[in-house]
């Protein structure tokens, strides 16, 4: 038996030792050096080129090398019986509220502002209002830690989920209904959701007529959530006031798409939450020597519901 | 009976109208148009210019127009027998909570250097340390409740107080050694002790000396507790990596001083809490009262401690 690790983009010399360090004796693969298809029976995988999975004849288990798994989902050539699993990090949610809320307060307390007044080296200070509203769009683990983050920190916070959720300090709503309660009251709309068929592009036009005049959006989710021009033209015609994005349909976001140069729009490349090495290479392992034993991967993923 | 307003290089115009609304008839005059010297019983201010206090023969109360004293207590022509207030206001250390959390958060993930990648369309992610230390000095009101706002984020921390304090998931000390144990340990230090003889210029050269290589000061207590050319001189040798100012000794920070030009230096022209208008007004009038009535005010200072 032997693992592939399919990273495009980026050098896995240091995982594959930290994995071989953990499991003496594997066979550690680094794409695009498959070696013989047939030995592969288990992908660790991370933005894979598609139909990739599908040659591997033996396959018993992929695993996303991060949170998501969409880009495995989106595969159509892998077979429907290979079980499909993701990491599950559970300093990634501290890390992400850290980044939610550090990116709420600078919006709210002009720290960016303050930044070019110093640069001018000008005095100018602004009032602020008090008491905004948080509307966190996704309560699974990630967006559970966010959005009591938030209420420790005084925030109203309202959340939404497919199904029925209940958090202490949090009003949780579901729905079509739930959604626009959420859209139409948050001061700062925070999404977090998993990208599925159902959540691609819910970020869109008729959603920011929903909002809040002059609210902000902070994508924090996937890419692909949101529909790119329809956020332009909804800051255009003032329906929102701001947006923060750090996931992008493209990544590295291309030097000449729009949304760089738009002043009302924060981008930052990627780094609300960063996989720790230490947690992926554990994890991995551990779904190795399972897969070796023929027992079922570590958090499994729901093919069909897609997360 | 009349109230006198000194609060120089303020309009308080939208303060004497809400008084008055609350306060039906009563006398409330705006410095420098005291009026009849011997009228007034009650001073509230901020910034007045020292001697002033001693020129009121009939004086009862001084309140702080703010959480600090220190510019009262100051005024060697206050006669020991007049009583001084201040406001307590909570929202304020709701408020201090906010921009202290955002600004650590704003340093530790680097928001200021993505804002500058973005003007060059430059995809530059970087990666984070996880578990930032935070120091806090000062363990008054504001104090704990920013350090109840860190641990409920995650973040290791330390408190130091002049008395013995003890507070749910933050290690307290007191002391001169129980300040280089928080020294020597924080990633941020943060000051938000009272201005008092102790503690005037206790942020210098000999506590930059016992902090933690790289590690950023910030200062939120009153700019009399910097040295400022002992910052510069251990940001020039490397002592702390990094300061964020908020208070100064002289504000507004005149236009040729050195700090806003240098890079490690983040300047905040005193916005990291700014009193409520009605929670001041509502306190300022029921002071008026008692001391129509000749009650003690709500949150008397001890002129000796100085806080």
């Amino acid at each position: 038996m032997a693992m592939l690790l399919i990273l495009p983009g980026r050098n896995p010399t240091n995982i594959a030792d930290l994995l071989e360090a953990r499991l003496p004796g594997a066979d550690v693969r680094i794409w695009p050096e498959t070696g013989t298809r047939e030995d592969i029976d288990f992908v660790v995988t991370w933005n894979h080129p598609e139909g990739e999975l599908g040659t591997f004849p033996n396959l018993k288990g992929v695993m996303s090398f991060g949170a998501g798994v969409d880009h495995i989902l989106a595969d159509r050539s892998l077979p429907a019986a290979v079980p499909v699993s993701r990491v599950v990090d559970p300093v990634l949610a501290e890390d992400l509220r850290e980044y939610l809320v550090g990116v709420v307060i600078a919006h709210r307390r002009r720290f960016h502002e303050y930044r070019e007044s110093q640069r001018r080296m000008s005095w100018e200070p602004h009032r602020y209002t008090r008491a905004s509203r948080v509307g966190i769009l996704g309560l699974g683990r990630i967006g559970s830690t966010v959005a009591r983050g938030f209420a420790a920190l005084g925030f109203q916070v309202s959340g939404w989920s497919t199904g029925d959720k209940s958090l202490p300090g949090v009003s949780c709503h579901t729905g079509p209904e739930g959604l626009i309660a959420i859209t139409a009251g948050a001061d700062y709309l925070i999404c977090l959701l998993p990208l599925t068929p159902a959540t691609e592009g819910i970020l869109n036009y008729s959603l920011f007529a929903s909002m809040k005049r002059g609210s902000c959006l902070i994508n924090a989710g996937r890419g692909a959530h949101l529909a790119e021009a329809d956020l332009l033209d909804a800051l255009d015609k003032g329906m929102l006031g701001a947006a923060c994005l750090d996931v992008f349909r493209e990544e590295p976001l291309p030097p000449d798409h729009p949304f760089w140069k738009r002043p009302e729009i924060i981008v930052t490349p990627h780094v609300s939450a960063l996989t720790a090495t230490e947690t992926v290479t554990a994890q991995i392992a551990e779904n190795y020597e399972r897969i070796a034993e023929g027992l079922p991967m570590l958090h499994p993923v729901d093919r069909i519901r897609g997360y």
